[in-house]
């Protein structure tokens, strides 16, 4: 069983927290919403599904967590303004631990940092500033590059899901 | 008079858009709206303002406008997943004429490599995407930097109407 965090805001992509995490917590591993605040209720971008954050991302740690996955939309942007965030985000990718990024997620790795030298994937918006932070961007389903697991867009999702369950088992 | 374009999408910043506009019309100039489908209504993201777009980028150059006002907000970031708009703002920059940035709309040019060896600035959020991409950072409520014009946030649009004024004049 792996303890996953999941780094949420506002505006994030439904599907791609909704779908891993169910994925996730099927296979037995368990889910933990992480945001700004904690209680916060955050809200979808495409569906308006909420969810609520259960831990604030300034009282954990990467040691309470297997894995970080970090739903796209736009809640990337807004948690890219909060250097706790980007720290945590940091620590993680610099840890080791698997790391699940998807559409506009790589855009939280690009503020901390951590990209360089990388293969990673996303949504088109970001492929830019995917190159620009001296990763290489891959035009694919899903990139594996260590513990770094990255998908373009939902329709990625069942490659994306596949990969990052291998990443926890 | 001069023209200018305002190049806009859904969830443009509602005041980036509007205050700009409305300076440049009192002052004399002529702004029109360019988006991705002409006829197409824009909805703005914080104030939910309605804009119709009266023509298609791809229907436009260059040569049709004296400047270029691209608003911020997640306008910039559904405006660089089209080809045509990068185009467009990529020769705008190119062609000397003024362009006018403010918030997110940095993510437009950085998706045209057109801010390298410049001086620019924008939101926060944006700040390593804009350094990745090869432009020196500055944290000021308005940089000139030959014909581009930059600010950071809605709280700067004095010192940027009355730059953009400058350049049009």
């Amino acid at each position: 069983m792996a303890r996953v965090a999941a780094l949420i805001e506002n505006l994030f992509e439904d599907s791609e927290f909704h779908q891993p995490a169910r994925a996730f917590r099927e296979a037995g591993h368990q889910v933990t919403v992480v945001g700004l605040e904690e209680g916060k209720v955050v809200k979808g971008k495409k569906e308006g599904t909420t969810v609520k954050v259960e831990k604030a991302v300034k009282d954990v740690s990467v040691k309470d967590f297997e894995a970080l996955l970090i739903p796209g939309g736009y809640a990337p942007d807004l948690l890219r303004r909060d250097d706790t965030a980007v720290a945590f985000a940091r620590d993680f990718v610099n840890s080791g631990k698997p790391t699940f990024i998807i559409c506009h997620s790589a855009q939280l790795l690009v503020t901390a940092r951590v990209l360089e030298g990388r293969r990673a994937t996303g949504h088109k918006a970001v492929i830019v500033d995917i190159e620009n932070a001296g990763a290489k961007f891959i035009d694919s389903e899903v990139v594996v590059d260590g513990n770094l697991v990255s998908s373009r867009t939902p329709a990625d999702m069942p490659a994306f899901i596949r990969e990052c369950l291998r990443q926890l088992a």
